[in-house]
């Protein structure tokens, strides 16, 4: 391996991918709903059950999740990378994407918040907390309803990829899939 | 897709994987240096580069974050899912994990963090912030330097898996990698 210092910015910053990517919904006064893909999100806590989601202020999402609007994110399979990649070419603040695109919307049943058809888990957040991280906010929702399709499961309760292939994100619009190939490793 | 409210706890919460694994190393008192990974990471800003991991109070290696201690984070492919399913069967309270499983380190150019050999791509992270989410904290740190294997990125910088399979986690003890094909899609 070679090293190099790094100053103000990475030129690239993708070691760490391919992540899965988590599909962003909030309310949007002007289209009903609005959704974006971010591939920086993370668990952050068990009990209570937090996640969380790296949103830059350039994006439409943000005044909603500003704002301190419920949310929900939404996780689907490769066969939607289309449909992921897509949400992701437009803003919000152009484009209506729930007409433009056709999205078959349904709304939580805890939180008010929009989730899309296709998706094989998704959840129902209530904001929690926030952190200013450089030039994105990340937003800390905490997990209040679970959406899942349960055959996407094993009997762990992972998504293991000779059951779903989970749509993984590269950078630079490359998606791909897992080898539905697993290795248990079990030491302790 | 069915749903389910959620009270004070998940039981299961794996919906958003498979991740790649962060594997963090610090300085130890004891031990010279300790390895952990987490698969609770994210990247959380281009500009400063920032990137973040969220670790439990439970574990040995939140001491030396806690103290505000630089450190690394180091991304390995599937050839290393031993090593890195080892390094987090136990603790290092209970085990010099260097000795015990013959860990061939070096240390940082830039910053006094120890890293692991057999990874493609590293970071030396310098402590920028923190937040204290549930039963986990996030720890967030700057890139001052980065480590790489050239040969596992793709002519965007990106790790493709047709030139690098990359460590994924499901959760459970379970491990896998990337299918090699993927697909551009880029729409504007």
């Amino acid at each position: 391996m070679k090293a190099y210092r790094v100053g103000e910015k990475l030129r690239r910053f993708y070691h760490y991918y391919p992540g899965t990517v988590a599909v962003i919904g909030v309310p949007d006064p002007h289209h009903g709903a609005n959704f974006m893909p971010a591939v920086w999100n993370a668990g952050l806590s068990f009990e209570p059950p937090l996640f969380g989601v790296a949103v830059s202020p350039k994006r439409h999402t943000y005044a909603a999740l500003d704002a301190g609007k419920p949310f929900s994110v939404s996780f689907f399979p490769f066969e939607k990378a289309e449909l992921v990649a897509l949400l992701g070419s437009v803003s919000g603040r152009e484009v209506n994407k729930v007409e433009a695109f056709g999205l078959e919307l349904f709304w939580g049943e805890t939180l008010k918040v929009p989730l899309l058809k296709g998706a094989f888990a998704a959840y129902e957040l209530e904001p929690w907390g926030r952190m200013a991280t450089g030039d994105h906010t990340l937003f800390v929702g905490r997990v209040r309803a679970v959406w899942e399709d349960e055959t996407a499961f094993n009997e762990d309760g992972v998504p293991a990829p000779d059951q779903v292939a989970a749509l993984l994100y590269y950078g630079r619009f490359l998606y791909g899939r897992p080898e539905p190939e697993t290795r248990k490793l079990k030491f302790r």
